[in-house]
């Protein structure tokens, strides 16, 4: 009897009532004008959320991974040189993907828990005179840590080295949630998927591209036909799809966007914010530490929580599902059994961040933590209550 | 951004996904033996959730206060005597409705809070040697005051007595969620609606008759169509209904009782008891009292809890509503503004009475009531841990 | 594998996907404000459908046979007397109440097929002197006959004969889907309900009361509690219901009203009139009859139609369920077993009413009855054909 | 008002009442066993459509075309040799698909409404000494002509040449619709979608390898991390997913399979080779022309429809979607203008066949073209009533 409890994982996130009931549609015929009406608005919608307006955005049947897939194999060709920082199992995986491509990736190795070395990277573009360096990939907010990294920084490094190369960012778990600015911020591939500031199901690769990004695609040799770009600009330009659409959760996107947008991006990043700092004082609260080395780098949507040495941060997370009937993320990777994760975006409430702040109190009790039951709670009550006032803003 | 918090009013309760999927149907032909498909499991499913084995079920479309109105008009005449104690909101109510009927209330005042006393029953029952009182009235369980009477008992002074009245049970905020058994307890009218232990929305008042309660009909001369059994039975020997039933609610009854017996309904009334205590335990942390005076009246599935003199109950409801998006219920006629109640009926988990708990600990402290933040949330969280093996049963 | 076949039954209708979402709400709690900000759009835009401005409407969570309940019970008293025509199933069902009601009913028989005899009512309100009779009961659409009655022509007749009784009219199946005229036609109690020209499932009857049927109240003895429009009116005055209202229908009438109102009331009925003409081009077709015997009677509701002498117009829709998975209507009471109902109101369209009409003709062929396939379809494309144009209004 | 009329494209199908709602989850977390009851009995359920127990099935959140994708880069290298028909717009994309991923495909070109020339393959892999040929690729269904190709004879000719080519099929428009045996036709990989066959959304390719393809991956070079069957393998070994999975839609191909299998795959093939039917015989009785050029090639699961000479099939799409809110297919490609498609896969049922062959016959006659009203809906009509004895098997 636990299926209404929400979930604690970074993603996918609990499904608002409104947005389920907008990809639960009936069959359209998706070559029909009225798929035009849905997928117009839907780009839009997203322009705004990833506040571009010289950028263009293609929707991908896939996930958030196919996202990065689509940023490499249309604008790279095999044997391109790339820069990366590895802090995490996802930026790990953007690196392994480059590699299995054929490209040639410097690894910047940063601890986990940090965010990207924006000085490295300077460095490095400085030094690469020929700019064989065509790509520099920056993972904004690493899921598997709760580390954010400042990509205003990483494109200051590449200004003042004189660098063109393209910078491409995964926003996954950061776009909707946490403020991201892809014109101001010279992104040229932003990615990110459905299931996370969306509020959606998984089941779209959410991409923007700038217009130096759209040149650069002439030249890309990488094979690609169902990730590619132009069939979509082509289809788009006839409101029409290159292959068979996801219906539904398009119109899911269309309908979040909008929602976002009427709450206003700022409120649902102050939103976000709020409910991660009360999570964060229960964690001081229980004398816990989080993988996020400091507070320049918390991320707003997942705390990667370290557990005291001598005790398994996996067995937080089961035991938590299996006694109480909640979904908290295992660590990864390096973390993999030192932390969990607790996340909170989406359209979390602050009571609902309590109960999951509650469970990991009995949980961690039951497994012998030096946690006081009630000790998190309060800590996250205090700081509720201290912004209630005019937070519980109105989006769906 | 709160519409994904839970209620913690005594009913209409939160949706079990599944309920929710069984009433959303497309229409059928309910003249079409598909109905019969649907009525007849739905109708044993009552029966042994009332645990009746002689009795019979009737649902009509409309609410449990209609289950009272049909209990009286297809038993009663006008002028007839009854019997009931008034000790909350809603026994209060059905006395009002009997008067409107133009029956004769024997009425036994009694403080709310306190159940309904059998002994001063018994001994208006004996001392009415010529039968003039035609039925009994009980309500099972209050819900202006979290109190449960016992029925047993008035069963008993009913039979210490040699009395032929009728004994009519208000069980609307208990059956399907605390002990209730019609047939052993000798209930001849047994009533309640859709929207409390069958955790479906509102529409449907239950209604369970003794085979006595069934030949009553015969003299009962009060007016009535609608509300007819005798309607009801014929078309039900048919595998119809009188009128257009709502198919979808039926067909969540059926789907709702299966998932109370596949649990097994001790197990259902121990998870209900399991919860509610920990509410309790909150409370005493509080340092509050409940408006039920002793354990023995203590409900399972609603809790008044009286406010310190000087404040006011409806402000704590009215803050938890505005401020953190979170739904208690008011105290009701003489505990207006004196209590507030926390409802914690159908499939609520022990995480989301903790976040009822914390949220009500938050308007509290904002209100300036003296409660410590986190106090009864350690104390449910204690409970809740204590009692966790083995409780967590899958219902759904 | 049949379950997307549309219903051909008199009521409940086909669902529309908006409505049935409109309807599937999470619990929200029904004494907080957000149940006003969906009540009173509701009583407001019934208003509107049952065009009045002067009138007060009721929904109870009911049927529509429980409205007719209230138009009695809340403004007649036991021995009062009434006047009405029996010229159908519904009709006949209504006196029946009356009468279980302690009414004195003035029966005019009328053939079933024909609209109610205004210039019989007119005879009887001239003789009725002593203004004896207090209601005239008029079924405006008898769903049992697929006959029309023409309510101008009664209210014409009470004033006329300068007859002070109160007029009820049951509204059930033309309210929403054709002409109807509450304040024009001087209706003092409109009674319909959710599942026929709202679109809904059942489970609300939904009532109109005139100012002088309001006044009514304070005399009138019927005993009642849970039909009472008193309370009705004292809670809505608070935004509030006198029990726990059902919240998602109630939900539905509002987004419902909106619907019809958006597609304008003149363009609603003229949409139902031209699937109807449709269906009857195809009795016509087939040489059939219709129950109705002339266009002025014609229901644009549903049809009522004979088999010829030696069919079993029971097994036409026994067979088309069994074979075709395709519900009709049977006949009732006096032709039952001799004409069979095709409902076509809600959203039906052409292109399904088209499915209907074919699915007949294979079940007539299929029990030998003259009946050519393809006869009536083809009648029914032509009228369709040619009023196509500009018919198609999006209403959803 | 048309929102309720069925879709007759070929694919996206009308959407089952029980498979909407087994898309329509709440979140669950995907790392937890939980997905794994939802995962294994979807891989298993799809093998037993497949008919294959030696091969492994992969679901990739994206569409059918990339599981074209799926199936040559887990296999092969740039530059290889595949061999290929072009018959149709689909066999045409794949082909294109080839060659952008830098293989050399040996194409023979085929008259649209022709199958695959199995003898002309078997010359060519004759011919091919070498075995340069690594792969075999062979559209079962062509979607855009209506033509069904034999697979078995392509296996055939495959195997009198003792070529070892890996055998790929495109199943996309047949599995779960039409007969497909993955083993004993020795199909290497095939690939289907989940919005034909499977009646759900868009949003999985659905690919199953033969492990004679599995351990061609060892050599293939083609790039792919997303489209990787080895990450696929990896995870599902431990019940989960490389990446972010769609748990609803995979939860809706472990009910569609359960559905299909309870019907049995004869009668649902057998089904859809009734429904088709009917439509074939209105396309005869209305003296029109197929693309398919003889009834061995003829689709179960779409018809495209010669118009007259001098008649604009795209005219016939437009105007039955503009006038009567009815979406057919246009032709594509070659047939483009020429031809307009009838989809009829799926649940449809004769009812609704019947709706969409009475609404083309309008539009036909709206625009001039010489079919009489009524004409085809006749054909058909007898056709389903010969058929209907026992054909109306419930599989929901």
């Amino acid at each position: 009897m636990t299926s209404q409890n929400p979930v604690f994982i970074p993603g996918p996130t609990n499904l608002p009532e409104v947005l389920r009931k907008a990809i639960d549609m009936p069959t359209i015929d998706h070559r029909s004008p009225v798929f035009g009406e849905i997928l117009k608005p839907a780009l839009d919608g997203v322009k705004k959320v990833l506040k571009t307006t010289k950028g263009q955005v293609f929707l991908f049947p896939a996930t958030g991974t196919a996202g990065w897939e689509v940023a490499l194999s249309n604008t790279l060709s095999a044997g391109d040189k790339v820069l990366a920082a590895r802090n995490g199992m996802f930026s790990h995986r953007w690196i392994d993907m480059c590699q299995r491509h054929g490209l040639d990736v410097t690894i910047v190795e940063t601890p986990w828990g940090d965010g990207i070395p924006a000085d490295r990277f300077a460095e490095i573009l400085k030094g690469d005179t020929g700019h064989q360096i065509k790509a520099v990939l920056a993972t904004h907010n690493e899921t598997a840590t709760g580390v954010k990294s400042d990509i205003a920084a990483v494109r200051r490094a590449m200004d003042d080295a004189g660098h063109p190369a393209l910078l491409f960012v995964d926003g996954v778990s950061s776009i909707g949630s946490m403020d991201f600015r892809m014109d101001e911020w010279g992104v040229d591939v932003a990615v990110t998927g459905s299931q996370k500031g969306f509020m959606l199901p998984p089941g779209l690769a959410i991409t923007g591209f700038s217009p130096k990004a759209i040149e650069a695609i002439g030249q890309a040799t990488l094979p690609r036909t169902y990730f590619d770009i132009r069939d979509m600009m082509g289809s788009y330009s006839k409101n029409s799809f290159p292959y068979t659409p996801p219906v539904g959760l398009i119109n899911g996107i269309k309908v979040a966007s909008d929602m976002l947008l009427a709450e206003g991006l700022e409120n649902v990043f102050d939103r976000h914010h709020r409910i991660a700092e009360g999570v964060r004082q229960a964690v001081s609260a229980w004398g816990l530490k989080l993988c996020a080395t400091s507070p320049k780098v918390y991320s707003d949507t997942v705390s990667a929580i370290y557990v005291p040495d001598g005790f398994d941060a996996n067995q937080v997370v089961g035991h938590a599902l299996k006694t109480y009937g909640v979904a908290f993320g295992t660590g990864l990777g390096e973390v993999a059994g030192k932390a969990f994760r607790i996340g909170h975006l989406g359209q979390l409430s602050d009571v609902l961040a309590l109960s999951g702040i509650a469970t990991a109190e009995m949980v961690m009790a039951d497994l012998g933590l030096p946690v006081k039951l009630g000790s998190g709670v309060a800590a996250a009550q205090e700081h509720y209550r201290q912004t209630a006032v005019g937070t519980q803003r109105k989006a769906a």
